[in-house]
């Protein structure tokens, strides 16, 4: 899954009615046209009827010129629904945070590593608290505070500052306001969340008390695309961890912390790699 | 924890208000008799003021007589609620199934394997479907069929078998009827169900259909104490496993069972070993 | 996965010098005789530079004849090492067990269970231990006794006894005896065995007591396609599972064992549906 | 398992020749002191003949000379090897790092938001790279390079560093060099160390590239206590994750970040939280 190229390779995700000859009519369009397909996936739902693919190639012309073309090829001729992408592009990704950081230093180390592939271009907070640290990091924060009163107008605010950023992606790390229905509509970008339970279970508020409450014997966390609905959104990632009647309420956050980080980490991944498509409330990874 | 000593070890499972002393004055009374502690292991719920213990020893004396003193002793001097038992009882089991099988077979093989510490007392089912494997495995099978019409009616006739079979334990082996109410308070002994998803995400039917719909990545099995709540019992092991887009229900179906038949018989094999107590519909398990 | 199609389903596994337009080749000898494609897999090994593929599709002409054609035209025209097989085939298994019988009695159950797309060809072992619940079980049973002396012979009347068969997999439910580099080239068919350890640790005899000494905090069970370097053999599947210092060798052995029927089946399984390529002692599994 | 608490409690881990009574007097000697046990835990190795115990109370006399009078009793009388500690301890921690930094961040941020209960007493590395950030971090660096010529005169100048840091325990955060023999005699603490690998597959060096040559399906991080025999020390923790035919080395380098990460901070914090005993050159982990 690395690529060290100078050349950027073309990635295209594309979903729509299935119908024969899908995967012919793309694979052969990139090979008439000097194209070398270095990874290809594509899935069924039979149910629904739907053809979704991931294709990854290097191409023999202008990478930019070949992505447009290709786009226009699929929506055009094969009646898709297509996303193209560079390998090269580096997406921005906007960081919503309140007060709790275990996720906001993870991700941006991860960013800092290169272990993520695009970069920060800003970071909104409703609190001052991670302020300081923000820029030591090197990164623009942005303090908009949130109240019952000024939820409308703040949104208004973020919304502004998301755009300004250029971000193509806004992620919630931790940020403790649910996103109103107009937020998600507006901000021209998908929003990924970190729910710290293993969703459908322990939606809502203080998941880990809920956790420990009904006793459960093992304990996750989701990562999922925003959407009106809270905690209802299409699911990208879940992981989970075991725990014993030893462990109390902060036990339980604490370790959940641990499978935050990794969960969210692994969402944002696959979506700045272009792996994921949602269709009916759920994601297919490309993984 | 194995055993293969002639001389059978007490094994006691205390719970009850916390209050200073309690540890040594248990281990107090067995070494003041000659007795040899094999394992101990406490816990206090400190929130609730409950003091939990599963105590093992080697006692110098009679053990039957001494499990019976030890209890006195714990009940009157401690004012604790004490279950004592031999590491040589071999409780019974009577096993409720319908004709999904896969933890019908998978349990007798344990127990007929000596993996799990105990006797198939008898099987009930509503169906006749595993009679004859069941005569095959040289078990008792009663049919007992069930109707909305004639349930209580054949609740009482379940009750019988499970009282005339002396059973100790009833595990229901995906046995796919509700116990009512009345069962669980007459039967006389505790009832374990294996829940195919991870409680308390998808309660109630279908839940692997459940799951795909929602889209989930983690699927997971359930073990718990049968209550008049349906998939509501104190829950004693769960496990997952993890699923991708590409699996549809029938792929969820057969992945669970693998899980379905684990978790059903490690909550199993911990009541038989004595390992689990029961407060706040929660479970403790000294593993 | 499912497929309850009267028409069966071709599958062909491809390998070979990795080069351009080969996905567009094979989709398009598809798509040209009106078939469509069910599933696609490929994965390029991009330092060996070999080409791997799976696909699964339904033909418009006769199954058998298309799967010949498609077969000469991989083989001939693009160079690839290529396997075809079609769905409704029911490829046939011989189990080796010696008197350890949980993979066994896991393996028949779950191929009686339909779990397992195949059918159970013979049982031999060189113990007669299992030989009437092999019988109960309606199969038929070759007892083979091996001992220093007579191995060559034994292995002899075991091929013998494969070929007879019909067999098209051998597997290895904890049959305890080492196979012979002979034994491998002669019997005509891949060998699945199952190892019950995480291989490459604790390789050779009695791996449970080896982690055991050891102070690993995680067991393992490994299923691989056996060669002349005993659990040297490329990897199909591997599990894990926790374990503390309170577990002995004895409750290792235990645990192990739901490790390794739950890593042999889906070792089987994967063989059985055409998902394995091997290649430098490695495996691709397209699942 | 959380305290805040104002009165520290007493902290004892045991370990001696097992022989009857020994739960009873410590619960006894603690119980007539008018101290009350929180939490008790203990481990009999039955075929070493060794007993193993972790209590933890609250004293009604000063903490500290309890736990003083608490160790003479149990040396003296019980005959055990004893270490006492208070609940309000905070044991200082010496990291040493190299250049790869996603340990050294993780470790530095987790003490920071109070997850692991001590200090970072200093860091010390071979190289300069991570200078800087150190003291951004508002920590103490030390630059100590090492060559096969100055290794001695280096390991020397270390171990000064460390005794005037007044560490309780040194951890190897990814540190890229063997701490010789001489060094752990002379060092005077304990010094954990992460292996990126599931040992005791691929000791040595490029543990993720030999794991990929090998083809396991499922790739591991180990850490133990650093002994002369590299890799071969005492194994505290370990966590594995699954991998497919698709993730290259470079893969495996990244997801195994997030098993060591996860694996040393849980040893650090088993060890802080004084819950390790060690004997041969195994670990009893009292969780």
């Amino acid at each position: 899954m690395q690529k060290q190229d100078s050349k950027p390779r073309i990635i295209a995700l594309l979903s729509g009615p299935d119908r024969p000859g899908l995967v012919a009519k793309v694979a052969g369009w990139i090979y008439e046209r000097g194209g070398n397909v270095f990874h290809a996936d594509q899935h069924q739902d039979g149910q629904a009827g739907i053809f979704f693919q991931r294709v990854e190639w290097d191409s023999a012309n202008d990478p930019k010129t070949e992505a447009a073309e290709f786009a226009a090829f699929a929506n055009n001729e094969l009646g898709m629904t297509t996303e193209v992408a560079l390998s090269s592009d580096r997406p921005r990704v906007a960081i919503f945070v309140s007060k709790i950081e275990h996720c906001f230093h993870d991700t941006i180390l991860r960013f800092k590593a290169n272990e993520l592939p695009g970069e920060i271009a800003t970071v909104v907070s409703n609190h001052e608290t991670l302020g300081n640290v923000t820029k030591q990091y090197g990164l623009p924060f942005h303090h908009v505070p949130v109240s019952a009163a000024t939820k409308a107008e703040a949104e208004k605010r973020q919304i502004e500052i998301v755009k300004e950023a250029k971000a193509d992606l806004v992620v919630m790390a931790r940020y403790m306001q649910v996103l109103s229905d107009d937020f998600l509509k507006d901000v021209g970008c998908p929003v990924i969340n970190i729910h710290h339970s293993f969703l459908p279970a322990f939606a809502g508020g203080k998941p880990y008390h809920q956790a420990y409450n009904r006793g459960v014997k093992i304990i996750g966390a989701t990562a999922h695309y925003a959407t009106a609905d809270l905690d209802e959104g299409p699911i990208i990632a879940q992981d989970v961890s075991r725990v014993t009647h030893r462990h109390g309420p902060q036990d339980l956050v604490r370790r959940g912390k641990d499978l935050e980080k990794n969960v969210f980490a692994q969402a944002i991944r696959w979506h700045l790699e272009h792996r994921i498509l949602v269709y009916n409330n759920k994601t297919v990874v490309f993984d």
